[in-house]
């Protein structure tokens, strides 16, 4: 019963792994900071017709561990037979030792596990063979995920508490500068505003003690009034903390996202406000959420395929949150042009994409497709052309491998504590406990 | 935000909906008794580049006054924008006045609704764009719906108790017999076994007091041992009958199959014994999955793509079950070849297929395809041809349809109370409240 034939259909000849280093600014959260450089990985399959196509994932080592070995079990397999990408990766053996069992590398997103690290890994594959069959049947890839229900996707203007440089002056620079009050991440929301449109604003909490940050939001509604605002402290608060800034918010929040660290607090949390709970924490996998929808420990689950194993995945998880009456938005790491395509591709096709999606794109300045992607009145055009509808920019791509090979190590697995010690007045700093306050 | 605009891809040109009867056994429910011949509505979707697909739904006429109008709103429509048919579908007015809300015509699946009938509808056409998609690609639906993960789908015999002939002796006449009792069922379950090679048995019941359909189920037990067997008496008992069944039972069902009508009372089964529960009533749309599974009502759901919407909306049942725990397995109505040929290949593709899937197809000796499928133990083998692998046979689907135009009305709309009180000592039968026993 579980033998499968093959059926026609353009093969997977080559597979090839670029790991990148990528410019990020000095961007504060409850771990520590964000590293002058983020690794990405960019996938390319090609047919052996020729026909390329590209994904994009985590690029810190344990996924690469995975995703050799992936890539050589791929070599034969048929383009189109996504469903079979979860078989091969579930073949792969994963050193549990090796899975930081802590702490998601830069994810935040609960513990490591090995099966979030194949699910990762095999997003980047489910994109780029997507592509390839866009380009091959000439029709987006949103037309192969059933079809686009808008023409536009909203994205959100995500504001972080930053450092005008990195310690050191290492990295890139930007003109934006430090961003450390209210005042501050006002000034911050403005410039977004101005550059890109944004209507709604996400401000990644978790930095500062909760009252500064209950300031900030405060600031916000006052600059910006009507506008949907959210926080997000990445699990940085205890129950009692959190139900004191939801209250204290209440009038001005779209949603509270991830206060408290786990379900069984988010389910506490949520037993005392009608503060709307998003989580990209605590239900990010398939498994998590039974409990959390049972004990109604969130309203608003923030999909990312990058966690869930691809686009198709994605919409799976999306028909939950319907059948379910909880509300989806769209969750973001650090990451490049080609990510941010398929991201909107699949929001496109979502019905009940009920907020604006979060996207890190605006901060990172440097990318590896042709042309970049151009936020207006906040939004995105959803593109019609064949597959993604982006062409790697293959100079661009070597210049950021290069920056990846020449790294020493030390920057090639994410580490925001590692980042923060960098900065003298920071050295003895190591990752909080949660919750912090 | 909600404007959607083309993408290039092959329209609809023309839609073909011919209303069909097909010969039917005198088979028993609760409700009372199959008629001679049953509705069944053959769509075909024609792209202007002369490409047809095919699929297959209800014909009774509630489906044919919501079909008639849908299929006018798709004449342009791109046939790969199948999320688009959903948006069409909720455009099409339904006149509520003539929606039997008391009880589904044929699918005793709890109160019919226009959400229901547009689902039902839907779920022809969907299948019919995916035959022309495939065709258009040269890939087997499964290959459209992301691969499949087995060659070969099982089936389970599906037992009815019967008469050997319809009231008056109309319609077909077959050489089975009738099956009134234990050694009856039996004698049917060893046909089936012999024809077809099916491992697993499911009884309907609901049809005598249930000691007499436990005795049946003893003896198929008795018959074939370590056979997987089921029983399904539509609701047909209270959870006391329930429970005292599941106990007499506990030890040879593989699950028991809505023994009590509605969610509370399977939830009130479900606490009391841990014989698996499975339905098809309690859970037939994506807003019932809520309550039935945060009361743990129901073990395992008898998916249909009748039902849900089509295989895309199945394989997304698929996934809420797999994340919920919950068993997967498939419902069948009296239907063709087509739908059989649908039921194949999502179930090909759905890698928590638990169980065998239930088919009538053994019953219906008519068909519209060239091609009868062929069972070969128990299993049918998936098509690795293009779209559904299926040619209608347009000589058969004329003859079928002509009954259907001869008919005076009196067949139209499947109603197994009527046809029950052609027979004349049950001249006074009217469909039973639930439970019965
Ligand atoms: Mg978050
Ligand atoms: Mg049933």
């Amino acid at each position: 019963m579980n033998r499968v034939t093959a059926v026609r259909g353009q093969r997977i000849a080559e597979v090839r792994l670029t790991p990148v280093l990528v410019g990020d600014p000095p961007l504060l959260n409850v771990q520590g900071v964000h590293q002058p450089y983020t690794p990405r990985l960019v996938v390319e399959v090609v047919t052996a017709e020729g026909v390329a196509g590209v994904g994009e994932t985590y690029g810190d080592t344990s996924y690469l561990e995975l995703a050799r070995p992936y890539a050589d079990a791929l070599i034969g397999h048929d383009i189109a037979d996504l469903n079979g990408l979860f078989t091969r990766v579930n073949e792969i053996g994963v050193d549990e030792t090796r899975v930081d069992h802590a702490v998601d590398v830069g994810g935040l997103r609960g513990v490591q596990t090995a099966d979030k690290l194949r699910l990762s890994v095999v997003s980047a594959f489910e994109v780029a063979c997507l592509d390839a069959l866009g380009k091959i049947q000439g029709v987006p890839i949103h037309t192969l995920l059933g079809g686009k229900v808008r023409d536009e996707v909203e994205y959100s203007a995500y504001l972080f508490y930053r450092w005008a440089e990195h310690p050191g002056g290492a990295g890139h620079k930007d003109a934006r500068g430090a961003a450390l009050d209210p005042a501050g991440i006002v000034e911050q929301a403005r410039r977004f505003v101005d550059a890109y449109g944004f209507r709604s604003f996400k401000l990644k909490g978790g930095v500062f003690p909760p009252e500064q940050e209950v300031a900030a939001i405060r600031a916000l509604a006052a600059a910006f009034p009507g506008h949907p605002l959210r926080l997000d402290p990445n699990g940085g608060w205890t129950p009692e903390t959190s139900l004191r800034v939801a209250g204290e918010l209440a009038d001005v929040l779209e949603y509270l996202e991830d206060p408290a660290p786990g379900t069984a607090a988010m389910a506490e949390v949520s037993r005392g406000t009608r503060v709307p709970l998003a989580t990209n924490m605590c239900v990010t996998t398939f498994p998590e959420i039974r409990e959390a929808f049972l004990t109604d420990a969130v309203q608003v689950v923030l999909s990312d395929h990058h966690y869930w194993g691809g686009l198709r995945n994605t919409r799976e998880l999306a028909a939950i949150c319907r059948a379910f009456g909880v509300g989806l938005s769209m969750h973001s790491n650090t990451h490049l042009g080609i990510s941010l395509a398929a991201m909107t591709h699949v929001a496109a096709t979502v019905p009940n994409l009920d907020y604006a999606c979060d996207s890190h794109y605006p901060w990172t300045t440097e990318d590896v497709i042709t042309a970049r992607h151009e936020f207006r009145d906040g939004r995105l055009t959803v593109s019609d052309a064949p597959g993604l509808g982006v062409q790697l920019d293959h100079v661009e791509l070597a210049r950021l491998h290069r920056r990846w090979l020449d790294d020493d190590g030390t920057l090639r697995d994410r580490d925001d504590a590692a980042a923060m010690r960098r900065a003298p007045e920071h050295a003895d700093w190591t990752t909080p406990a949660l919750p912090r306050w």
